[in-house]
């Protein structure tokens, strides 16, 4: 049996770019004891992959060249010799980018079973996976929001976004987000039902872009989670309310390499915010007390979201770069059978 | 009875000058029901004042011009119309830049009574006043520091750096200051008890400041306590560990209004850090179990502090002026009688 892999085989300079990656066919190996085989339905793309591929300092080693790239994936198990999986679960993993994975299904938490009764697979890469926890730890555990405050979430239509805005309405308060297009914006307000929703492509400097979020958020904003950085975030703290807080998630329009100071650190001290950089699997204690509430609010429709799929393995390295331009909707996979 | 008073009759349009403020001579007016004559022993000056002067956001409402500046004092009662103070009382209150104070004294905190048999009338303006609990609440509340750890702080032989550093050593951490000069590094090592000190004026650019705070802190920087901003935080940004805190408690190079970038923030989530701004007034539950440590470290000896003494009120200006520039050496007082 044949699996086909991508490969990272070299680390962009500036720009991520298609020549990065490399596509391989390479023959299933026989399972030892203890090894499940897996059958990726899909991969998920996500921004962190990006620092992975270059090799400054960071919160994680290095992706190494010529391996496979890393990526969380949804599938079904075709053969095992594993006594806690059979042909037919369905599970997710960190399984990478290729079609196949053997997994040493002994170490705990390498794979997890999922029901795929009640919530498509998919999503257990979304909303209800890294990504919803993600969203859920940076507004529940550092923002800490109170019912009647002013949340914005940049990169409001992504995978995290879209369920900032959404766990943030749960909660009582009032949801912005920031979004590229006026697509994204009417999807975000219309269809997540955020309160408001601002194009930065129609406010490119950060006045303009504080013009708006004055607009949208008349009170000042106590709360941001933050995917962008740059303009976006001069803009936000620009307009936080005294005791505002910020959770640092990603900040996307560095992954280039590009400088990105922040114009006015001295607004934390005036404003006396709390800026908190995390990543999410580093607070693996809350996953099952935010993975349930995900869960029920997926299950129940009160949680939406949308993905953007791209069709086989060939189509990944195109589909990330995509991904870092924002040319995705919602969640980005990419779809293996 | 004549009093001199200093006012605040113009703000500054970047640099802080001599001809902001003005010297005036008023009659010390009678007693009403509840007031307290105080006459001042010391004035307090401290760098918050700075910002006071500007009219741009910040925590505190802008001093008003054309009334005294606003400033911690220490002093005697010398005539009281209030059953809770009486002459000879020794009293600490914020009664500004003048030499007498009257006080309405049923105002709950306004004005204090403290035991100068034990610890001398000043420091109550210093170690055991706003600066020290100023140092507690940043490293104790926000900086956390746990035995083992280094900390870092930024001008180090000040009020609040000083007491800083020696409330980490007291908790077992690795103590590391940077100051500006030779002989204010040498006090902060020899006789503060740091672990090393850095001399700014001698890394002037970022490079330099974190090849110097490198070798310093050779495993790194857990927590930084940070009162000057600019390429002294970019130079700790560069050094901190995983999940490293600052504690942001002045940006005192950028008090004149130049622009003062943080140039990586990406470091803040790539290590995971958390800033926090504040200021202490805001949080009056913390002092009484502040000045409690405090007050102990003082009287027997273990708290060291020094002092730059100016003499007279009319010396108030030039005095702050220098304590801007770095010119004083420890806690900056005017005495007044």
């Amino acid at each position: 049996m044949t699996n086909r892999q991508i490969l990272l085989v070299s680390r962009p300079q500036a720009e991520a770019g298609v020549d990065n990656f490399k596509l391989v066919e390479t023959p299933v190996p026989a399972l030892a004891d203890g090894q499940v085989l897996v059958r990726h339905h899909y991969l998920s793309l996500d921004p962190y992959m990006r620092m992975r591929m270059s090799e400054a300092k960071s919160y994680a080693q290095p992706q190494p060249l010529n391996e496979v790239m890393i990526g969380g994936t949804v599938g079904e198990v075709v053969d095992s010799k594993n006594p806690g999986f059979k042909p037919g679960d369905t599970v997710r993993g960190m399984g990478g980018w290729q079609e196949y994975a053997l997994v040493d299904a002994n170490q705990r938490g390498v794979l997890q079973k999922v029901d795929a009764a009640h919530i498509p697979l998919s999503a257990y890469l979304g909303a209800v996976g890294m990504p919803g926890v993600t969203a859920w730890y940076g507004l529940v555990k550092i923002i800490q929001p109170k019912a009647g405050q002013t949340i914005v979430v940049s990169a409001a239509s992504g995978a995290v976004g879209s369920a900032v805005g959404q766990l943030a309405k749960v909660r009582g308060c009032r949801a912005v987000g920031i979004a590229g297009g006026q697509e994204k914006c009417r999807y975000v307000t219309e269809e997540l039902g955020f309160d408001a929703c601002i194009d930065y492509k129609e406010h490119r400097d950060e006045k303009s872009l504080a013009g708006a979020l004055k607009e949208a958020a008349p009170d000042g904003i106590d709360g941001c989670f933050e995917n962008v950085g740059g303009v976006v975030l001069d803009a936000v703290m620009s307009q936080m309310n005294a005791f505002g807080r910020i959770a640092l998630c990603g900040m996307i329009s560095g992954y280039d390499g590009q400088p990105i100071p922040m114009a006015r650190p001295q607004l934390i001290l005036t404003q006396r915010m709390t800026l908190e950089g995390f990543i999410v699997s580093e607070h693996m204690e809350v996953w099952p007390e935010a993975l349930k509430e995900l869960g029920t609010l997926v299950a129940t429709g009160t949680l939406k979201y949308r993905e953007t799929v791209a069709q086989g393995l060939e189509q990944a390295p195109e589909a990330f770069l995509g991904l870092l331009k924002g040319r995705n909707f919602g969640k980005q996979l990419v779809k293996l059978i």
